[in-house]
């Protein structure tokens, strides 16, 4: 597959698996303390990430959940959050200055903090509460961290299970990964040259049809882009769409898969410009059929990886180019 | 001013203020018998609007209070939803598919449901527990909603004097919407038939960029648009700003004014196309500073419809036209 080292990938997903002892150890130990509700805390594509572990909190478990925009809740805050409050962050470079801040005032606050950081040697890594060391495998820790919550709740009974399926996933992804990247790339030659790309996407995988268009198509490839949410999508933006219009829908196996259905028919009727990503086409060997729902976060983030490497050859536009963003001071 | 029926105004702005009595007489009867949380359930114009409300509590009361779209909520549901919950809604027509789904979703829980609905005489009108007819005034009886549970609560005493200064309002506004009309004008020549627009706006403003991006803009003009969180402006879409890229900036005076500030430093730097619409331009004669901050959004939605009836008469495209909203059958 084209810019892709299978070592390296392979070798991600087991750290990413590794990571569930330390991580059980953490929310135990919080569980056992006691505490008010969760907080996920981040930034662009972190505080997307991370609305996804809400979104399936809030529509599978009692526990109380809020998804913060780290800048907002800086300057807004929630009265929700106390010092019993627990929250849980993300930050590849650990120093993104948003959540910095959103994290000093938790602190202060006396709550806890749930750091994934990507060297403890940082400013985020020293400052939380309980830092956890790791680069990528970006999904792996934040499952570990919902679904142990929702165990230790009594939510997620089968938690064990679930976890042991995991282990099926680096060898299951790698396979969806190579189904899907001929598609990924006939994608890119077909329409990397759009002049405006719709993303859609609801439920688990709304998150994600936002986060790819913000922190992949706009800041990674320049692409414009609008993410709109399956069901709001007829109440507005279905009247933008034509013969000629370029749409991406992001469609999953959760309960909001019916949102997104009816958006693609109504799509398939509008334009000829339509691409449906759809989890269910990738077979996920040894996952059990009631789990694929909760894990469509992390297979449209692998197919979509696929993409994304791509878009960058046939734009000919490296990834990692920014004309702003950490290079120039605001 | 154009397109403007000051009487019209004004009578609708009367309206809204007649409905203060019936208003708290529900949300003291409901709080007598007591309740779990607010859900604020709408979908496109509505949800955004009723968001506004729910960003409003959250930063300044302790009321568990969520804001949900309602497709997302009737497919994937709220844990914390139950029949002690309290549902606000919103509709003029009363038939809106998704908002009609979730409440009787709610009301099969055995959920109290407060419906703002243009008529009884309607599916919504009929289903919801308290029924309260009127047709526009959008604010006023959010407000009164919002800032009654808030003053039920022991988090907002101001109430009484909030409300008294609240009748300053029609007259504040139209004055507002008069020294606004010429930039509003000036604003529909000059970028009217941009190929693109981007909008941002943050806290309590955060909604009505996302609203006047989809609800105005997509739906009754056709013009292409993004709309971002000030805050997530820096995580992705900043890449795509430069000269000649045409961006509206929402500006409020609550506690996430700094955000937008941020965001506005910066894109005037980078694009000669900003336009910033900030209500503290605004006397608002009879409302305390105090109060200056939680009625941005009463603001702003009253400048904008300057903006959008310029607009009309610029683009020579009347808000009423759809192509398949209400037109098509989906």
């Amino acid at each position: 597959m084209l810019s892709f080292d299978e070592k390296e990938f392979m070798a991600e997903e087991l750290r990413g698996l590794a990571l569930r002892g330390k991580i059980e150890e953490v929310v135990d130990e919080i569980c056992r303390e006691g505490y008010s509700n969760l907080f996920w805390i981040g930034i662009g594509g972190t505080y997307a990430y991370l609305s996804q572990m809400h979104h399936i909190i809030k529509s599978h478990s009692r526990i109380l959940s809020f998804a913060e925009e780290a800048a907002e809740f800086a300057a807004a805050g929630n009265k929700q959050f106390d010092k019993n409050s627990v929250v849980i962050i993300t930050s590849v470079t650990g120093d993104t200055k948003e959540v910095n801040e959103a994290v000093r005032i938790a602190r202060e606050a006396g709550a806890r903090v749930i750091g994934f950081v990507g060297s403890l040697d940082t400013p985020l890594g020293q400052s939380v509460t309980y830092p956890v060391a790791c680069v990528g495998a970006l999904f792996y820790k934040l499952y570990y961290t919902a679904f142990r919550f929702m165990y230790q709740a009594g939510d997620f009974p089968e938690y064990e299970q679930f976890v042991k399926e995991m282990e099926k996933l680096p060898q299951a992804l790698l396979k969806a990964k190579e189904e899907f990247d001929p598609a990924a790339e006939k994608y890119a030659e077909a329409h990397g040259m759009e002049p405006l790309t719709y993303l859609i996407g609801a439920g688990n995988l709304w998150g994600y049809a936002y986060c790819y268009a913000m922190c992949v198509l706009e800041e990674c490839q320049w692409i414009r882009t609008k993410a709109v949410n399956s069901g709001e999508f007829f109440h507005g933006t279905l009247e933008l769409i034509e013969k000629g219009v370029n749409v991406l829908a992001f469609q999953g196996e959760d309960e909001s898969r019916p949102l997104t259905d009816r958006a693609v028919r109504f799509l398939e009727r509008v334009t000829d410009k339509l691409t449906v990503i759809d989890t269910r086409d990738y077979a996920l060997e040894g996952i059990s059929p009631e789990f694929r729902g909760i894990l469509s976060p992390m297979v449209m983030y692998q197919l979509c990886e696929r993409m994304s490497k791509h878009l960058e050859e046939v734009r000919k536009h490296p990834l990692e180019l920014r004309r702003y963003y950490r290079r120039l001071s605001y």
